[in-house]
């Protein structure tokens, strides 16, 4: 599979720019004098369809040729990119079928029902979900857009942190390193794209929650190690790493942290109620692993990619559920 | 009591500058397509302290000399008076005491507490909080900043659509209208002040809960009504209005629109999933009034202010309670 590089990124960027928003930069000095260093918050939960998803969709679908598009778009996804290409597919007018766990936020299959794409349900294993996959493929013929492990999403993902490089001349400076949770690895692998291009002394640092941290034992194994059916409060972040995107995290990732359920739900509330925005649990991961290991971050400036805000709002998971 | 004009406004925004944010304005093409007209929405839920208040608890403190400010200040508020008042003071120096309802959000007591103000407790009451109020201002001596009615504070709250009439350029036009909630109504005067200058032709809107509807009887009656103890979802609306805010509504208000509580709480939900922001229940008074009210609005460019975004993320109102 072919591997992007920097110019494909910035392709997508031109592609992709009348279909998306670029999202604002928030801070907040009572998160920075918590955490002891400066966090500049990437906003992707403001995104078209509500995560940065619809980057890497949308530079597929655009990108298609009219015979490859004849036959609609078609994907398995936790959720975001279920959204974002559904979103994408719609905008150029083409079928999208998604296949998505039965065990996905209600909020997120009724906005995939919202912009037009088409769900067949599975059960929530990587097993399950490419077996039902593969007779939807085979029924439909869409052309397949991976939510990660495609040239072409990743470049799409590397367009959010080239905006953010961007932004921070509003914020006098550049950045010492970037922190992105990690599921698949495609944002994280967009990332590594455009900083080892554009500010290669910048670290990439992967977020990922304990209770689904196949990529940090991938990381330090030396080769990808996948789990089934892992069970943690960011559902974004339970799919293993494959190829393309583990090119990129064993080649260009500095590190990976984990945080436990309860540490991200705590990350979680304190961005609700500091900076008043909503995300999703898979967003807070960043902000929980800076929190446990200060360390690390100390005096740093750090880019913190806030990766979607599609949550369910009648089921936060601060709330007891009895 | 002096009423304030322009140029007040003009002093205001210079003397809070240093202490408040330029806050952004945002814009939704699914919630715009609902309501059938072009809504920009101006977000103080991500001002300093949470809520626009900040800007006229600035102005009153910033603007007093050494001498007044002696003995700190002091108020009383259903909450994000009293944490702009806190915070204003604590920026300064100097002591605050507030006096608020018991039954005032935790969120908010804790925020208080957070920037360094004083809390004493009263009943949910006018008239429990007038009498508490009089104890602590006679033993402190500070000088008081009332969350409305009050030049200083007028003046700064005009300070927020000074903001949003230079934002528009950006969107490429002006405002055919501005709704803001309406509770004692310093918000609204503020707006009246700044518009009749910048925008004369523009209308201003109020917005307000049917169950606490008394700026809306008392501008069909020509004369001030005041409710007791009304109980709405909006916990911030709940004051009646004074004889300084009552000047602006009976001379410059085009109309008070009402919106019952659990129309509120889906305007609320609404803009929390379509816009991924967290804001007050009575931030959303004004959506709910354009949505059931679409004829008056239909194909306008109407301004709206998001005044707040302090909620208690334990006690959303579109939760069940049992």
């Amino acid at each position: 599979m072919k591997i992007p590089d920097f110019n494909d990124v910035l392709a997508a960027r031109e592609r992709v720019k009348p279909f998306i928003h670029r999202t604002p930069v928030l801070t907040s000095s009572y998160v920075n004098s918590l955490a002891g260093c400066e966090i500049f918050f990437k906003c992707e939960n403001f995104q078209k369809a509500g995560a940065f998803k619809v980057r890497g969709a949308s530079n597929a679908v655009f990108g298609l040729s009219g015979a490859e598009a004849k036959n609609g778009v078609c994907t398995h996804s936790s959720g975001n990119h279920a959204l974002s290409l559904s979103y994408a597919a719609g905008r150029r007018g083409i079928p999208c079928n998604v296949v998505m766990p039965r065990t996905a936020p209600q909020a997120k299959k009724d906005a995939v029902r919202g912009y037009g794409g088409l769900i067949t349900e599975c059960e929530p294993s990587t097993t399950s979900r490419e077996e039902v996959f593969a007779q939807v493929q085979a029924q439909t013929g869409g052309n397949f857009v991976h939510p990660y492990n495609d040239p072409r999403v990743i470049a799409g993902q590397g367009t959010c942190s080239l905006e953010l490089l961007e932004q921070m001349e509003d914020f006098g400076g550049g950045l010492d390193m970037v922190v992105a949770p990690i599921g698949g690895g495609g944002m994280i692998s967009g990332t590594c794209l455009t900083l080892s291009r554009l500010a290669p002394d910048a670290q990439v640092i992967a977020a990922e929650p304990e209770q689904a941290d196949d990529a940090c034992r991938s990381f330090k194994a030396g080769h990808i190690i996948a789990d089934d059916a892992p069970e943690t409060v960011a559902d974004g972040l339970k799919v293993p790493l494959k190829d393309l995107t583990w090119h990129f995290v064993k080649n260009h990732v500095s590190d990976i942290l984990t945080a436990s359920d309860p540490e991200i739900v705590d990350a979680m509330k304190l961005i609700w109620q500091r900076m008043k925005i909503v995300m999703e649990p898979s967003s807070a991961v960043p902000l929980a692993i800076i929190l446990k290991n200060k360390d690390i971050f100390a005096g740093k400036r750090v880019g913190v990619i806030i990766t979607g805000g599609n949550v369910d709002l009648a089921r936060l998971p601060w709330l007891k559920k009895d």
